[in-house]
């Protein structure tokens, strides 16, 4: 069964941390993690996390990531209150990149309170995946509650996701060995030829 | 990439239905799915749906259902305001095991928001899954917000989860061919020697 169930004693309830989700197949949101919440992400089975805070990660979290072996990747964004501090859009890219990699799942994205960095990240997940904003914004709003941010739903609005589609196009061109001046009218051929089957 | 994206044209944007989630792998919630969120729900793969309306499917939503070759499991609960109605725990209890067996998954679970029904049916999967009471209301409140009902909350903390272990157990010991005068015992002597390795 794939649906996740204690696998020590049934007595032992399950403490998911604070403002827990699944966002997909194989993605997690919440707010940080503390040991009582290990029980519950070991029955992840998390093969990595995305942490958007740039204070160091404390020790006994390290400590459970190694005996578990799950990697860390971390991007300093600083949480400061606005309007003194914008999201930087590289570390949003690059922490993208790194989620919608299938090779890093399961993964968990968490920030301090699984509101602001963590809920302007999954709406520009959500906007690669080609939400209506409108959507968008309903999900942000659902984990920061009262404490929603006009610059975040701005963040995400104008985030740009056509560099993260062409770092995906050229993954897959990579992996069907394409030479770089035919990309583009390859891909476009490919979708069209889809459903068609075509002589070898 | 299990990442659901668009597989129609990357202009037009998805609508998923409100208060939309994922719950867990292959596991949905919403509000009642409208036609402008027929092309979001077509890339869900849905192989069923949980409906926990007394009212009857809407003709448009039924012939999406045929076109998809989606199950419905209709489980028929009065969504009338507190107090005058209870959540009938055994309609509960059936949609639960319903909803748990990976045959039907991927599965949507809707009532008319997404906030009651719903929610008290994901209330009650939590617990079955051994979350604590605290994060079960957690999440219930996320989707319900400023509706949340106090009955709601009292029947997922009273809702008794042992006759779905039961079903569950029963599931296993059919499929490894166990009498049922020892159930309970074979049950335990297999969590205690599942680390081992047992001579044939």
């Amino acid at each position: 069964m794939r649906l996740q169930v204690n696998d020590g004693d049934v007595d032992d309830d399950l403490v998911p941390p604070p403002n827990f989700s699944s966002v997909e197949d194989g993605i997690f949101r919440s707010g940080f993690p503390q040991p009582s919440n290990f029980p519950f992400l070991k029955n992840l089975n998390l093969r990595s996390i995305i942490y958007l805070c740039p204070e160091p990660y404390p020790e006994e979290n390290l400590e459970f990531l190694r005996a578990n072996n799950i990697k860390l990747f971390q991007f300093k964004i600083e949480g400061t209150k606005e309007p003194f501090v914008s999201i930087p859009k590289d570390a949003i890219l690059d922490a993208l990149k790194i989620l919608i990699d299938v090779r890093n799942h399961p993964i968990l994205i968490h920030c301090k309170r699984g509101k602001h960095r963590t809920g302007s990240l999954v709406g520009c997940l959500r906007k690669f995946q080609n939400w209506c904003l409108t959507s968008v914004f309903e999900e942000y709003q659902r984990y920061a509650g009262v404490k929603s941010r006009a610059t975040d739903l701005q963040f995400i609005e104008a985030f740009n996701i056509e560099p993260l589609r062409q770092c995906v196009y050229s993954i897959i061109y990579q992996y069907q060995g394409y030479s770089s001046n035919k990309r583009r009218l390859l891909y476009r051929e490919e979708k069209l030829q889809k459903p068609q089957t075509t002589p070898v």
